[in-house]
């Protein structure tokens, strides 16, 4: 009898559990927080770009220019040296390196290239409207891949098999930096990496722990996802307190776009991709709440806030894709030289 | 009959050019040129460290650590940015370059790793016995990864997953600069890359075209193998003519070990690890053909040995491993941090 009524007893907490569940993932959704899709012609929906549809050949040949340093200057720094897939899609230092060790004049930190398909715009002051576009700005930066975009468009073209890897995947288009960019864009916007969190929000109950649903519950209600919202936790503009006491707001001299805009970081795999703000100015995922609280929100998070929201994040950390490691199209005669200075 | 009397003359024609192959794999052979072998079993004995036995749980971890940019100073470059596995195993530079973009101070080029297993020591003057004791030096050299060998460790140490699969890899063995060598190595023995050239060697007459065929005997018979020989086609030591009249003897410091001699390159996959020579001098397959007859074999070859040695080449592109990206463990509090400077 006794452990009938046990039984009973546990059945309710089930019960009871997942009404409260239920009732967070709706707290959630009001919240503006939104899954990636479990349904595969979903998820190619959200992430496709009608101006340049997601093809076999474009992430295929996308995923080598990807990886190819000969699309640097010196022939030593490929998209990946920076936005690293083996390393949560970013580098793991404060601030972006590249030609020659040169460091960001604005002391940027490179953010994570999984999930990027999410944000709404591109760069830290959201001048990119798409990874497409985004994608020829690196490869042209001084201070980082430093190549000129024709010699860009030479090395592919001295190539014969990326001659007819771009002749597959943009038939009758001429190769430029645009197509150039078109292709990694493709590739890029498969790099999603849905997470435990998904599976809660698509329905699972019990795909969050009790200490990371109260961590999702004290996210919203403490407003954090006033910022870090829809797919992408975050993905959106958001003005930037440039002035005050925060330490992190006095660094380096970007102050985001003409509104004194800023990108919002992606919160997926936030646990991979330290160090944390534009400027990479702290390792500590907890001293990172904290300053968002006071600089954003205005408020004094508790200490007991600050490590529910960190338990929070460890269901952001997402299924990686499977990468197989590309095996590049040799350079010919006719491919420019590297360039070291 | 007619018919009947060409199919005589097309059959006495393959008999003819099947013995004539046979023939020239003998005299192959006898030059000291080896194939790799097609069994398992007689290549992982070929390849395999008595002192280190690859295990698949070293080849996996080795991987890892291969691919860790953290297990660099400035967290930023690891084993793969200089002997990139996307590009025949090399950069595609003449002069390696590491840490804030530090050049070898001896011009030295970066090696391919592919193959590497089969050399007879390591690095170019040859002042390493084998890649398990070769991979713990550019980790630590200055101008390469610019690691402290106590901070590889430490980063190692500091990440769960590691420790986790050192302790797998080498069971009881404490973690130290060694055991990462170990690990590395053990990845890198099994980066070989059979080609056709193996599979005509290994028996198939058809492997080679007939104009590859030629140009393997001239490379037998101007005396390319009396260096380039055994199954690395290269991968010993031989005298380097540091002084005269080639340009590429004379730039740079670098004269080699002790008694002046210089690692023999392997000419496995040459036409995918441009540039050339110790320090990177040419991008031309066929000026370095010349020059390498003139200053190592004091002859001046002809347009068309050149040409029929390097035709001979493509047969020495192999198929590369399949590589999947790897995932790389996330760091922790506990990680040393980045240094860029």
């Amino acid at each position: 009898m006794r452990m009938i009524k046990n039984i009973a007893v546990a059945a309710a907490l089930v019960s009871v559990s997942a009404v409260a569940s239920d009732a967070l993932i709706q707290k959630a959704k009001q919240a503006g927080l939104k899954p990636i899709p479990k349904k595969m012609s979903e998820l190619y929906k959200l992430i496709d770009n009608p101006k340049n549809p997601i093809t076999k050949e474009k992430i295929e040949l996308g995923k080598k220019l990807y990886f190819d340093p000969r699309l640097s200057k010196s022939h030593l720094i490929s998209c990946n040296t920076c936005h690293n897939l083996a390393t949560g899609g970013d580098d793991n230092i404060p601030v972006a390196t590249g030609h020659k060790w040169a460091h960001n004049p604005h002391h940027l930190n490179s953010p994570t290239v999984y999930n990027a398909v999410f944000n709404s715009r591109q760069f830290w002051d959201g001048r990119s409207p798409d990874l497409e576009d985004q994608a020829t700005g690196p490869i042209q930066a001084p201070v980082e891949m430093a190549m000129d975009k024709e010699k860009a468009v030479e090395v592919v073209n001295s190539i014969p098999e990326y001659k007819m890897a771009f002749e597959k995947a943009f038939p009758g288009e001429k190769i430029t930096i645009k197509t150039i960019g078109k292709a990694i864009g493709a590739f890029e916007r498969t790099l999603v990496t849905p997470s435990r969190y998904d599976d809660y929000l698509n329905g699972d109950s019990n795909a969050l722990t009790k200490a990371e649903k109260e961590g999702l519950k004290t996210f919203i209600e403490v407003g954090c996802a006033s910022c870090h919202n829809g797919v992408g936790l975050g993905g959106g503009m958001a003005p930037f307190p440039a002035v005050g006491k925060y330490k992190y707001a006095n660094i380096g001299d970007f102050h985001g776009d003409k509104n004194g805009m800023v990108k919002v970081p992606t919160l997926r795999n936030i646990l991979e991709t330290a160090p944390y703000f534009h400027n990479g100015a702290t390792y500590d995922i907890k001293e990172a709440i904290a300053i968002m609280g006071e600089a954003q929100l205005g408020k004094k998070l508790t200490q007991k806030q600050i490590d529910s929201i960190a338990t929070f994040f460890k269901a952001l950390t997402g299924k990686k894709p499977y990468i197989r490691y590309p095996m590049l199209p040799v350079e010919t005669a006719a491919t420019p030289k590297p360039n070291l200075d």
